[in-house]
């Protein structure tokens, strides 16, 4: 049975009191695909926007790595440190794969027993959706509303299929990836693209017989990343080693990431990278529903039917086509 | 002064008897941004496509390499190999570069002397454009008007900066990559992705004291392109080395690309590609005239000067003003 709405006033009110089954309820509004849900989610992040400085101030971090690298145990080290010194933390993820599932990472607690026993923590799987586009879209709003709540530190994981990193590196201030001891990252799986993309690189697993190893890939990685090409503002990715499970080289890593802040800060670019986000998301958010409601109308799906078959079978441009179905459109829409 | 215009009956008959000038003139209409242009070559093009079934028996072939690598050479080798067997060919290029310079290679036909002389060949260098996006779908227009003429095989040349190289897939049957004796894709500056894309890979310049190293290249992406996934169709990409200078191997490259041609028409994939490449350009050229003329719709363009500042500033959430611009856009439209 569906839980009863609450009002625009109560989503708000409850929010900025930082009150977490009201921020997991309105999570849910933004999760939902049911128009009445998305509007009114639409109108308390409205309304929260308005009210709130806070997201002017949160340090939105991307967290990536490949399959075993521990990036569960890794966060809830991160996290715990966070939290231990006062902050509040909240950890997403964005996992494409959870269509189905709904969130097969973050999915079980349990993983981050200890940090999610804490007051100052808010952990929430992956949103479910049929499309990235439309997952991204989903933890992009949750973004906003943890801040709102007061959530300074926005931890944002992902699955590590490339496509989901590109999307998160688009919502985050900085973007972080976990290495295994061990050789390049052609033997680590991880997609091309995503070590250019990241700012800070941590060798985790640190531990035990693995300290010669992940020192081996940490000059293995200081090495690569001279061959990428320099990084806005003069920024150096640097490259440590931690170990998670033994909570060792974790305060290091969260130095470097205020180091990046006050490097960003200082030269101006955090603003700057932050707006250019949004212009990105303004862009696709228009794009996808003008795209949407134009292959919806019936106008374009009766020219397409008629006219697709002909550019397939090669006996019509392409662009002649293209011409006739936007020309039905106009007409449709004109009278 | 410009030069007049021809019927839309003058331009099809001419380029039908295979008019080598009309032909030109033709696709100077498609490289031309005026809309009446636009208008008479749309015409002549959906007047070809319909009397025409020579474009389901020609060959597209796009060749690219980095810098150095000898294409220009190497197009004039193969181009002459196949002119001297009567087959008729058409030499095109995708340079985004050309927006300013009308056309940075093969805007010199002295650079293919040889070929150049021949009748059955035909040259033209790439259309200039203000995108990628425009000058891709000039060649892709252009490919269809030479195919009318009678043109069997195409040659698609591009300059190697990974996005014309996406382009140009996307128009042909077959890719070739050009490579340099010696080391690695590292080392010869070639964009990740473009190794994957390639059906046939040809060593040049094997030849004076640089055979060894040819080989040496040879063994080495023999070795790397085991790593990437199969190619549909079960397609195994082969390596060659060549010396387009001694014109040496050229003819062994040229049974390479027709074996590749046999098997993929042999498991029904060839027109399964051509069919599957017209979609992609009808949904391209749909999507790019739908938000060409949002953004330039009155309505659209107040709506983001007054709502963009807000989302730039964080205070309004881009999916709420996407929104907001898409309602004024589809009042507007539809009163």
């Amino acid at each position: 049975m569906p839980r009863p709405l609450f009002t625009t006033d109560q989503y708000v009110a409850g929010i900025l009191a930082g009150d977490r089954v009201m921020l997991g309820r309105a999570i849910t509004l933004v999760e939902s695909s049911r128009p009445e849900h998305q509007a009114l989610a639409q109108e308390v992040i409205g309304r929260l926007l308005d009210r709130s400085e806070r997201g002017a101030d949160s340090f939105r971090i991307a967290i990536t790595g490949s399959p075993g690298v521990g990036k569960s145990t890794f966060i809830e080290a991160l996290g715990t440190h966070l939290t231990e010194r006062g902050e509040r933390v909240a950890v997403l993820a964005i996992d494409p794969s959870s269509a189905v599932s709904r969130g097969s990472i973050l999915g079980d607690k349990t993983r981050m027993e200890r940090l999610s026993a804490s007051e100052l923590a808010f952990i929430r799987p992956s949103p479910s959706g049929d499309s990235l586009g439309g997952v991204a879209r989903k933890t992009r709003e949750t973004i906003l509303l943890v801040e709102a709540a007061g959530y300074t530190t926005v931890l944002l994981e992902t699955v590590g299929v490339g496509q989901s990193e590109i999307a998160a590196h688009s919502m985050t201030d900085l973007f972080m990836l976990l290495l295994l001891p061990g050789a390049g990252d052609e033997l680590q799986g991880i997609k091309r693209g995503i070590v250019e993309m990241a700012d800070l690189l941590v060798v985790n697993k640190a531990d035990n017989d693995r300290v010669a190893l992940a020192k081996q890939a940490q000059a293995w990685y200081r090495n690569a990343i001279h061959l990428f090409p320099a990084k806005p503002g003069g920024w150096a990715p640097r490259v440590l080693t931690c170990s998670a499970q033994e909570q060792k080289g974790i305060a290091e890593v969260w130095e470097a990431a205020l180091a990046f802040r006050q490097q960003m800060t200082d030269n101006g670019l955090w603003t700057d990278n932050r707006r250019q986000q949004s212009q990105y998301w303004l862009r696709e958010a228009i794009h996808d529903g003008l795209l949407r409601a134009f292959h919806a109308h019936p106008r374009v799906r009766e020219r397409l039917a008629t006219l697709e078959p002909a550019v397939l079978a090669g006996r019509m441009s392409p662009f002649a086509a293209a011409e006739a179905v936007l020309k039905a459109f106009w007409e449709a829409e004109g009278g």
